[in-house]
């Protein structure tokens, strides 16, 4: 059995850990730490969880884990690690922005297993990746790996609310997101840089050009981002290209018909659909935000860094309506 | 022209204030006040009024008024007229609930024209009623009236999220509200005495017992309350008493064909429908919690308190769908 | 392994009984039959599948089975089975409506676990609750199971959309249904005749009174009822009547905090509130009307039937936000 | 007054054409027809318009009106006209794609004023433009009409639900598409050929790239696009070429803040964002897509072609939330 802890347990994403963690056949849960909830059931927080366990958030991390889950926020990761004496031989899996994009003194390894999966089954440390990151990262590997991401790619993406945490706001109140859409960040989303990073490190050298606008959608989970660049390729090269890229990767379908974001709600799995139109190849590509764009996304490398199977504990009831 | 001052204008009431008042051919608006607000172009609050005034939020109560509507919260409407040194002459329009309990140094008139109007007609001061108890007075006031409200009655009511304002907590989150239900203060919403007091004065004595079970939707605006008592009356009989005392009430619609709250949203109707099965009467009753509510009743009773017809500034579009 | 067949798997019930028996350790699925998509891939339908099954609907009923799950519609399974020669031996559960009142030709028994589980358990032919009916039935059941379900009960229930089927109606519409509320069939849903019967033969004879109020609301998933009566017992005796009842039920939990739908979505479990407010005793139940509602009862009645604990392959994944 | 006339009254574009003229103080409503609905009361499908009207949907069109407006549905306006010998001198509005392509034989005016106000005012008849064509007609006027439209235009917009009229299908259905989001025709909406005509039409010749990915959302009413292209211009200049371009257009904005769609719903106003980043230059576009989208441009095409203000009968009452 792995001993895993969870850092942060308390918001959407350690609440997905937890419930993914709660039935995978080779976790032992350790501890689900929380400052704000320490010493309350975690039912108290995560209320679907009646039945499913009566452990309480602890206000200390236990040392006697094989690995952790932090789940704290951006900046709070690397300010626990500088502050923490882990035991050594704990691996880290990091949920936050605080280690995605290469340093010299950065020793994570950039968590996408359709990406690096060799590294990441070495690592020690992983930085799970973004999840506008993700969706747009799966839409465009094929291309980038090949050397054919020469041209701008064009991203439009849209998110769930989830995606933007249990702080409150405007955007996440009822009364203004229910029915409505808006766009945010248009071009300079904090994501792009993992994205390009990513791309050109799978390729051939250069940054790609990548325009993305990301949307604010009237659901609570979900990405769905439309990716089009100028291709060579006509469409059975493309369909060609993008099977046999994700052959290996059992999470990700290139798909025949046009998808929806629920097809992949309550699931780890990403969908590709490809078009092609004049000389634009379009890539659409859903994934649920919080499970391959985060709480799954990192129990899928836990499997890979113990040597379990990529899918185990992973195969999620989708909720499909 | 009516002068026209808004105390509190930057929240969900004051806007619909604003909406209806800036077209009233009635009304010139001579200042809407907001503490939080103040200085900056109403159209920073209520971005969907650019284009139709170029008003600032005041910082001041203008004195030259000849009506205000006070729309600041619970509480605050008291504090606010002990402190203040009006103008004789000022009516005041209070949307809190404040003065909508009759005790003996409460000198407001209960704003439910449908029950009230010649009081208001001659009023000074009106306390306009609460947005469920406006749909549940509405739905009982002829079997009250008419002493006919001898038993229980049962109350299932469900609101938009707009009933509970601009202020962020765990229910009006989007992540939260988005596809849920939820019950809140089963038998002691805080407007069960106005109703209460209400059905007892048009009626013949005794305060009737209301059971009342409020539900928070996943909508952002209306009111649905499904209200029904042990009654003798036939069908035929009870319509024909309900159409009889909503005969002079322009607002008010008996109507044939089972009404959803979309019918009338962005509007200050209220729909009722009646079915009779076995010995029990079932009202079902629709308004916008936002207008018949809370700022079109408000308008409404202002129109009376000048002598002007009931319904002017009042002829909204519905947005339907 | 148990050879399960679904008989009308393309709509929404078969939706998820394939996802559940897809995972179900001791299933293995013979067939899924559906009239009008028969040869398609079960992916085609169920896009949410892809990756998880290969198979096609089937055209015919394959004999060899141990078990085979009805969910034709209502009327459509009586027919069903009078036209179709089964093997002996083979064990029917039936979730439509057809043989949930009991006659004197009617050998199914009545699907409720928490009521019924020693006859289930020994039935061939089970007869799953509707789900309306469970979420009320499971709120008033140690009332009437005790002899104290004396008074009317008065019920305010609200379901989600896919309650409705996958056939289109104004209803079922998303330009009409989004952000809307509404009644239907007030004082005579079709269900409360299953549930007075239920409340009548678990408890002491005379059938009780019911008033029943569903609502349509603007959701996919979920029922919440509000469900009281007139009772002598105080909270501290209802709740342990209530926990005691439900002790051996592992799907039933009653809770302290009031529960809103969104805790069971995508789980079959069953949370129960109780509130005690002068002389009424009111029980909120929430349920998810797809799977404790339909499916995922009709796994736990098929784990009982053939032995199994009752919850194997029930520990789903709560959707959550 | 301008007596008008309604062909296709029963649909959502009809629906908003009825609520807007009911209240426009310069036209009476001469008739109503509706093939579908034929003699029972407006009321009867329009529900929201209950005590506002008790006029039937009609089965004939009447000779004697001064203008009519063609809501059919595309194909069938063609076909009406062609069939029916209308008197001289009635103006038509035509809401369907069916005259807004220029060909030698089509005299219809394209309805957009704010690209041919001029011609609009003298034209007996007119074609209203395309809902999407609209947001992004606007979006992109006045780059086209200062030859600044070069690059190619990258547009994701997406829409609420009435876009797709009440007619049933899938992607309608609730279930299916409450919190959902997907893509449809990609690169080849048939929004494309009106855009490309009018944005040559304004500007210096050829016609322009544009790339167009349209979504439906999880709403009923609104679109947003957000559109970019290659410019040289800074933000600077652009504000001002978009200020001066709309300065005589009563209803579009170039407004400050990031627009989302619920700040023109119920309105017939467009709000236009501008970001500069790099060398891109990014509008984000937002109207109510059966209001500037439909209804609302054909009454402020009326509004012109009778030689009225071009926003009479159109300060509709935002419904904001």
């Amino acid at each position: 059995m792995i001993r895993a802890g969870i850092v942060g347990g308390a918001g959407y994403v350690g609440g997905e850990l937890l419930r993914i963690l709660l039935n995978h056949p080779w976790v032992e849960l350790a501890f689900v730490h929380s400052r704000s909830q320490a010493g309350k059931p975690l039912t108290d927080v995560h209320k679907d969880l009646i039945g499913e366990t009566k452990m309480c958030f602890s206000e200390t991390i236990l040392p006697d884990v094989d690995v952790l889950f932090l789940s704290m926020g951006h900046g709070a990761s690397a300010e626990f690690l500088q502050k923490t004496n882990l035991k050594s031989g704990i691996k880290i899996i990091d949920l936050s922005r605080d280690f995605r994009l290469k340093t010299t003194d950065n020793d994570f390894v950039y968590g996408l297993p359709e990406a690096f999966k060799d590294q990441i089954k070495t690592a020690s440390k992983v930085a799970n990746p973004g999840c506008f990151a993700t969706a747009i990262e799966l839409a465009l590997l094929p291309l980038a790996a090949g050397g054919l991401l020469q041209a701008e790619a064009h991203v439009s993406a849209i998110t769930g609310s989830s995606g933007a945490g249990q702080a409150h706001s405007e955007t996440t109140h009822f009364t203004w997101r229910s029915g409505n859409v808006s766009l945010y960040k248009p071009f300079k989303h904090q994501h792009l840089e993992e994205i390009k990073q990513t791309l050109q490190r799978v390729g051939s050298g250069e940054q790609p050009v990548i325009r993305f606008v990301p949307m604010r959608g009237s659901f609570t989970r979900g990405i769905l981002a439309a990716v089009y660049t100028k291709a060579k390729l006509n469409l059975k090269e493309a369909r060609s290209l993008y099977e046999a890229y994700f052959l290996q990767h059992p999470f990700v379908f290139v798909v025949e018909a046009n998808p929806d974001v629920k097809q992949v709600v309550n699931t780890n799995k990403a969908l590709l659909h490809l078009i092609k139109e004049d000389d634009q190849l379009l890539i659409i590509s859903v994934i649920d935000n919080l499970i391959k764009g985060a709480a799954g996304q990192a129990v899928q490398n836990m499997n890979l860094m113990f040597g379990l199977a990529e899918n185990v504990g992973l195969h999620l009831k989708p909720s499909a309506y």
